[in-house]
């Protein structure tokens, strides 16, 4: 098994290279995946972040009801998934027909199989951001990820397949995959 | 001249796509440039930015009393600098000695040379966020790209060299370079 977890205190750095995400969330037995590019890492101890979702997404009543939400960091190979997890489910209600989900062990919140990296964060509730900004912050209270492109710390690409590297899109379809890495402290304890 | 003005409805895409970046600011004759991972698009129009940084920032007072700050998007060449404005500087007083910075038309606020695009935020006071989560919120009023790497409202990488590719921070030295584009809805309009 691939799929391990990541220190807290680690858990900016799934998000620090500023990949496009996948949302999912659960309330009353129904679940929602929705792409969102507009993520980060707001600290790190406890890990908290920020996510930007729209009023109209249907995932959002799922959040602020649940209290809860999962971001994922899905992967090159999951390019068409990501963008028709950008379709909104009141337009197409069967969108997560064909979406393998899974459930991690201790949380009641669905997960996309085959991303990189899942976060689960406790709605940190804010009516303001919420409402002016349509900003939500959270707190990560676990996350994995798969071991094979994030170890010790660090994300691992470059021994990796191209279709795990991660995606950053821009808009009209445009994505860019991550790409070389390099290291300006040689040396350094790549645990650190 | 290779640096054109990004159409405001636009400016969203120069963030999107994940890029660490360089936030500059300046108050009462004092220039300050630091190194943020931790700053995303949080709307469309009129483009709205977040950006994280700590209380001990050097530059946060700056924006805080100028009311302004700019975000850039450096370039590969420009990683050991990223790193170098990294470091604050309270402790480097003489940190921006050999960055070359210019003032853009109409703004008085440094920007670093050499980047792929810079956006010119006026800080929308939220002091709140400020003060708990160290979170700030800007309206970009102005953004620029270098049209060489971002044209017609999409980043060009592709043809590029790879020093132009932008950075992606994780941590302890470690960075990745955007990496190859592709284009999942072939046939629009690019523009789009």
């Amino acid at each position: 098994m691939s799929i391990q977890a990541v220190e807290l205190i680690k858990a900016y750095r799934l998000l620090n290279i500023g990949a496009t995400t996948l949302i999912s969330a659960k309330h009353d037995g129904v679940e929602n995946v929705m792409a969102a590019a507009w993520v980060g890492a707001l600290d790190y101890q406890p890990p908290k972040v920020t996510a930007v979702i729209d009023k109209i997404a249907y995932t959002r009543p799922l959040i602020e009801k649940s209290g809860c939400f999962a971001i994922q960091i899905p992967v090159a190979a999951q390019a068409e998934l990501v963008l028709a997890m950008g379709e909104s489910r009141h337009d197409h209600p069967d969108k997560l027909a064909n979406v393998p989900l899974f459930y991690p062990p201790g949380f009641d919140i669905p997960l996309v199989q085959g991303c990189a990296a899942w976060l689960v964060c406790r709605l940190i509730n804010e009516p303001h951001n919420q409402q002016a900004h349509d900003l939500f912050i959270g707190e990560v209270v676990a996350a994995w990820a798969d071991e094979r492109i994030f170890k010790h710390g660090h994300w691992q690409f470059d021994n990796a397949p191209d279709e795990w590297r991660t995606l950053h899109y821009v808009a009209g379809g445009q994505f860019y995959a991550i790409g070389k890495g390099f290291n300006l402290k040689q040396g350094s304890n790549v645990d650190d």
